[in-house]
């Protein structure tokens, strides 16, 4: 681990080596499960943001949603090149979704790069929102200055993305890096919608955490607090906050689980630092300390040391800043 | 996923464009917690292989030895470089181990690289023996003509290297790709020697799977075959082909462990295909379809298709080997 010093300078030195200004105008899309985010992105600047619900009973109303989006941007401004973000697994040289897990099924498989191109007539390049999520971290927020981050995203589902030496993790069929929050941390634990079973997702997805709690309160109702449902993680982390017992309880569960899936990801990957975002960070944030702990612990690292956790700084816009980064770097290169 | 006529055509494509004949001569060595080899590697052949046990009694026990065995192999024959694979968290750059759990610890922190170098006059590299054994089969062995592999050893220890696009994969610590038997798998599982909980090692590394066994002897007495100590892996293992039903049912938990383990890495890094090997594989290995099968039911690829489990095909050899192929490497890129 770097001292102080020497991390300074890598950071600066790294932050010479990008290109940072003028950065050209991407048109951004992040097309997630139940939003639409489209945008003008210069850097880590966003403009004239547009976001709209994703209407999933109709299969092609999200790409309808994006093409009639872009175009109102684009009468705006003049845009280089066109980035979108996207859930699920993708295949970014051949410009297509391969795989999600439910809702924007009707993206699997159409030609979505090509489509965008043609319909805006600038390049365009596609990827899965985790890892440009991670990407808009590490150029523009709390990773920025490293070249090895882990970032996980806690909402309803577990997302996470990695860069390694600089470089966006893929792998071959494009989940490379992106399903950290499918890694096993409880073999007898429950079934995932991914088909694994004891997954990070599954324990501390939003959906399964609430399954936690019900099961947590129907054991035990002395929490005046959380014996009345709706049980959100945000009401539970708030709870816990409070001084709620059972709440803090389940708070510190959470914590254990997202502990071992850094762990995990931390031997896997060798990150100089971990970066957490998504939905849940900002009510879970007070807690962030009992994870720091828990990964000291039981993390073996070299010399036995930190590995930091720190929460992401780009908050929901973090995926559009990345997909553009990603745009201006694949467009220049090629 | 490639079908087989257009994976068949990739694996020539690369096979022929390794370096492969003729590969020059290396001195190797594969300095393990009980053992060192040293042999004259040349490609995938070993000739002059001589084998001895490590003193750890003594700190500079395995240097002396290493030095002694390697003078007596320089005799015999003329070679180009120097190649040692080490248990431990290893500086290639640096040329010293890093970290060691247990045994060679008078190694750590020692300029090992050099010292070799300067006693046999030649370019020397060192390396950890998990990744150069991956990196053996990769080049040579089971995992050869495929560019993503992860490759899992199971002994006394469960040891793992990671091969990304072609190249063994480090990170900036040196604990990339090696501790994928550090996942956890089973958050209130037993402790593991490296200080995490629930790791692949702690369940199934010798050590922990015995220890399971004595726990289920102790619970269900039944099987005359486990009743009397000792309880090797491989007694076991054995007892369970032959139909003993409680070494079925520990064999069936070991596969268990082993594939939520491989589908973690396979989440981790998306590899091609799958390579276990170590001590354990050979009696192990008439269960190795359970493992496929659970990994067949978990991992989320795609599309939804197989990522192959295969067993190692070099034996012990194959760290050797693989530090005889970085050494080659190495030097004729530096």
């Amino acid at each position: 681990m770097m001292g102080g010093r020497a991390e300074a300078r890598t950071r600066s030195a790294l932050a010479s080596r990008e290109p940072r200004a003028p950065a050209p105008a991407v048109l951004a899309f992040d097309l997630g499960g139940t939003r639409i985010k489209a945008g003008i992105v210069q850097g880590a600047r966003v403009s004239a943001l547009c976001v709209e619900p994703t209407d999933d009973r109709e299969e092609s109303a999200a790409l309808a949603a994006l093409l009639r989006l872009g175009h109102r941007l684009m009468d705006t401004r003049e845009v280089a090149a066109v980035g979108v973000s996207v859930k699920g697994i993708v295949d970014p040289a051949g410009g297509v979704v391969r795989d999600v897990k439910e809702r924007l099924m009707g993206l699997v498989g159409q030609p979505l790069a090509s489509i965008v191109a043609r319909e805006f007539g600038r390049p365009a390049y596609i990827e899965n929102d985790a890892r440009m999520y991670a990407l808009g971290e590490v150029r523009y927020g709390a990773g920025q200055g490293h070249r090895n981050v882990v970032c996980l995203t806690l909402g309803t589902g577990v997302g996470s993305g990695v860069v390694l030496d600089g470089r966006v993790l893929r792998g071959p069929r494009g989940v490379g890096g992106i399903l950290a929050g499918h890694a096993t941390v409880q073999v007898d634990g429950p079934a995932c919608t991914c088909g694994n079973v004891g997954c990070l997702e599954a324990l501390i997805g939003a959906a399964g955490f609430v399954r936690l709690a019900d099961e947590a309160v129907a054991r035990d109702s002395s929490s005046s607090v959380l014996r009345h449902a709706p049980r959100t993680p945000q009401r539970i982390f708030e709870a816990a906050a409070d001084g709620d017992a059972l709440a803090s309880a389940l708070t510190h569960t959470f914590a254990t689980y997202l502990g071992a899936g850094i762990v995990t990801a931390i031997h896997a990957y060798d990150p100089d630092i971990v970066v957490l975002g998504g939905g849940m960070m900002h009510s879970f944030a007070p807690s962030l300390p009992r994870v720091q702990a828990y990964v000291d612990a039981h993390a073996w690292t070299v010399p036995r040391g930190r590995v930091r956790i720190v929460p992401a700084a780009l908050g929901d816009a973090a995926a559009l800043i990345g997909v553009a980064a990603l745009t201006t770097e694949t467009a220049s290169l090629s």
